[in-house]
């Protein structure tokens, strides 16, 4: 008889545990939150088992520091591994964000990595030494890339994805996987083999997904940076419910090369490209991943990565053939997708953004000009192509996957996945030439001459660098309450490179504010209305309120740079928020 | 009653004509070749329509010399454009390479850029007056873009081809379109409208195809350079037939948005991608309209585009993080694609530019070494997804055009093209999977630890710039005679740029070399073997022979400056055939 999906769990999750030391366990009362606050991010802290070194490596240093500490030899990979390896245990044993575990190969290779620096005096790549989580759906080679499906499991894999084999040549050390929802197109981390993961700053809300195992990890300090992917929102969502800075490159970026996404081979080809990229939790360290990326050659990886190094994408600061250098930063604020309202604290987060942002004092090269960009016209065809781009297949190729061994759907899942009839080739070309001229009409949002400046439009002179708008029309909601994509999904649909930057916190005050008047747009807009009406809003105060920045097609870096001078020019709001340390 | 296609077809010539000035016709008598040589080269300069200045204009500078003498007010635009109309209309009464005439728009235009010149003191742009002809594909505001199909004729373009504005706005006059196939999917440019365009080195070879108007006008003199597009060599192909210089850029570097192939919006996202390339005399002309289109901000103009400009492109000489500046050019000849055998005239070439190569006298920076490499297991499969990819909505949309006024099928097309049903939707997921599993593959042909290297591997010292391989298995054939196309359609699954370069003339000793032993590999291995057995040799006697230039996916400006190194150090096999003139 064939082993029921329930018996793979069962044994894929004792081969997880078998996989952190006996001593990095944690009794089960020091994993709660402490006065039902549903906030454990103390944990790794209080619980006994990281020493004050470690607990100093892995809240005090961030990635870059990190990386200069080891390239340097001030810091040793293997104290700054074996860190980062305890805490992801604990992280592990809190919220359930890891897959795969393997701290002995790591703590191996960071040894090796030590010996070969102290031989040579020189770090072996851009990226000497640092631990860096990987979401499940990349392969490690020797280790399973079941992405939570029980069919999957203790199947190891042959090869390496391409990133990881740029992500090694550039000396980092990588550790653990990190968990997904079933399908990876659910939005709530939840799975049948490795369960669901939880908020760490809250677990009654939701950690998002699909990275959502990196989201919880990094927040819980468990990994200095994370690599997620991301076709509809999965590095943006995970990155707003946990605080942190999150960046999906446009597609031929960043290596996806070698990724199971439980789809049969080439239909990103025929629907729509996922793209892979950091979550962290700040802008320099996403910058600085992206940079060692770019700068490791990632087109001798994977075909569909274009050869064109960091340094040689034109640069917001220095001025370039794609930028121009002593000007401002021009900025367009969109406040609707024009299907589903912002609830009112996301009206005024973006309110507040704007008017930060025009009446910054930063140094003159940083100064920022905004303008109101009015895009709900184009919201809700966005979303009905990339609804039609994603269900191509019919759902029918993962219903086969669940089906093999017997598995369920997730809750987030069962109200909205069902098999379908697949498209036909007609459909799929239309929906194809569609996106093509979506992606067109999108090219005049940036211009003033385009159609699309609602208001103060004369203030600027040139096109926009970004646009601000939303991650989501509601802030981070309970577990399995996430609504609608099209805030992020759009962008992937437009292959637009697109991060998310936290804000500041959500506060008392931000419980007030009513729903417009009237009828609702849609059915999805009155889900959302739901967030604000039938939940006790008490649950938002403290979590994390973030914006979406997003940039022309492939411009990666002037993407990350903006977002570094935003980071810069907002923190006057994270400040009042007085929440700051749980940025 | 609807008109006919042959009406139509009359109806579209007569108004072709009525767009040559009266002084411009030519007596038929001066328009044939002398000595039955069927050579019609020399009659621009026999014809008596062209002053002594215009045959000096049009034949002693190349295009990068006329943008120079046009950005320092050295030559007037309107000199230069008047120049070439006339050349061009000799060139359409003799080898009949136009379809749409616009030199009124375009001598006006010239002679507004020179008020501007004279007013500034500064050129437009950095092809300032500059004509420049366009395949009929283009569309040009106000102009049918009809490809040659009769239901497509007096419906004139309400838009600009992205890349024609982008060529506008660099200063470029554009003065006419030239002839294409039926379906553009032929090899000889033959259509029910225009007719057929002719070799104007020897009428009783082909022109090739789909850009063959191109070629024969750029041969005529009758434009510095031209723009036609490609999908499976119709840049290269009809390059190589008229003695010229061609480049298929890679995708996403030209413009090709809003342009008309005859296919349904959509398909070319699910099948293969065309791009646009120039033909020219020279690679240093090719080079110069590659850059002025990549330092023009042509991302503004497509989604498609790559925001990389000319300049922030690795160049081979300078050093960059794509190539290493100060170590020898590494090629690798490639002497068969394992599917059709080169005939000895070919095979040949390839040992003689190999051991040319292999002794070349440049200066050091020019350096270059050979390695020998066998792709003769790829060949095959790329030839069977080339053509699954191009049969997937089986000719049915083609079927439907030219059914609509009842016209039939070019020569070329009649035994090859008839309606097949549509490819499924699995069928064409799989050939996406099968074509980014070659590309893939391909990655290694240019590493030397890639298994692909035959003999003389050991000299070198790391990764190929360029591959050197044929064009085609065979001589430029005689009319309706181009056999297969996998030498060039190879790359246009691949996605590599790549381009032809004309190397010397085929000599009187060419007709010598017998085929090998055994059977022929396959029917179309047999089909090249009588172009071979079947014919009297003669014919291809002075006709030009080339080889193909093929980089590294995006690398179109490493390939672009190996074609200038190549050209020179390959200039001695030009100078012993002894027929420099013809190139």
């Amino acid at each position: 008889m064939p082993e029921t999906w329930q018996d793979i769990a069962a044994r894929k999750q004792r081969q997880r545990t078998d996989r952190i030391p006996k001593a990095w366990l944690v009794p089960a009362s020091h994993l709660t939150a402490t006065n039902n606050s549903g906030n454990v991010l103390d944990v790794p802290r209080r619980c006994g088992v990281l020493a004050s070194q470690e607990i100093h490596i892995t809240e005090d240093l961030d990635a870059t520091a990190l990386v200069a500490g080891l390239a340097t030899g001030k810091l040793k990979s293997v104290d700054v591994v074996t860190a980062f390896c305890k805490r992801a245990a604990i992280a592990q044993q809190s919220v359930n964000c890891l897959t795969e575990i393997f701290f002995d190969d790591a703590i191996a290779r960071a040894k090796q990595l030590d010996e070969q620096f102290k031989k040579t005096g020189k770090p072996v790549g851009s990226l000497h030494g640092l631990p860096i989580s990987i979401k499940d759906s990349f392969k490690v080679k020797g280790y399973d890339v079941s992405i939570g499906v029980a069919g999957f499991c203790f199947k190891p894999a042959t090869i390496n994805s391409a990133l990881v084999e740029v992500l090694l040549e550039q000396g980092a050390v990588l550790y653990c996987k990190t968990n997904v929802p079933l399908t990876m197109m659910a939005l709530d981390s939840h799975n049948n083999v490795f369960g669901r993961t939880l908020n760490p700053a809250n677990t009654a809300l939701t950690a998002g997904g699909s990275s959502g195992g990196e989201g919880a990890l990094v927040a819980m300090r468990g990994s200095p940076i994370g690599v997620g992917t991301d076709v509809g929102g999965s590095i943006r969502i995970p990155a707003m419910c946990n605080g942190l800075v999150g960046v999906k490159p446009s597609h031929g970026r960043v290596p996806y090369a070698g990724q199971e996404g439980g789809a049969l081979p080439g239909s990103s080809k025929i629907g729509i490209e996922s793209t892979a990229g950091p979550i962290a939790r700040n802008v320099r360290d996403c910058e600085m991943l992206l940079r060692a990326v770019g700068d490791g050659q990632p087109w001798l990886f994977d075909p569909d990565v274009l050869p064109q190094s960091w340094e040689q994408q034109g640069s917001l600061h220095t001025g370039s053939p794609t930028t121009k250098a002593g000007r401002p930063l021009r900025v367009g604020i969109v406040r609707t997708d024009g299907h589903v309202t912002p609830l009112p604290p996301i009206q005024r987060l973006l309110d507040e953004v704007a008017r930060t942002l025009r009446s910054s004092t930063l140094p003159s090269r940083d100064t920022i000009e905004v303008v109101d960009v009015d895009i709900s016209k184009l919201g809700p065809q966005l979303l009905k192509v990339f609804n039609g781009v994603m269900s191509i297949d019919g759902a029918n190729t993962w219903f086969d996957h669940i089906e093999a061994t017997g598995e369920s759907l997730s809750p987030w899942l069962a109200t909205r996945l069902r098999r379908r009839p697949q498209k036909s080739l007609d459909e799929v070309r239309k929906l194809q030439a569609q996106k093509l001229e979506l992606q067109s009409e999108f090219m005049k949002v940036w211009k003033e001459s385009g159609g699309y400046w609602a208001r103060g439009g004369k203030q600027s002179s040139g096109d926009l660098d970004v646009i601000i708008c939303p991650v989501a029309p509601h802030p981070v909601p309970p577990i399995d309450r996430w609504n609608t994509t099209n805030y992020t999904s759009a962008f992937n649909l437009l292959d637009l490179p697109s991060g998310v930057l936290p804000v500041r916190t959500f506060a008392e005050s931000d419980m007030e504010g009513d729903l417009p008047r009237g009828e609702p747009l849609n059915g999805w807009d009155k889900i959302n209305q739901g967030l604000w009406t039938e939940i006790d809003r008490k649950v938002y105060v403290g979590s994390v309120m973030s914006v979406q920045i997003v940039a022309p097609k492939l411009m990666d870096r002037r993407l990350v740079e903006s977002m570094a001078v935003l980071e810069k020019a907002l923190a006057p709001l994270r400040e009042v928020s007085g929440k700051a340390s749980k940025l």
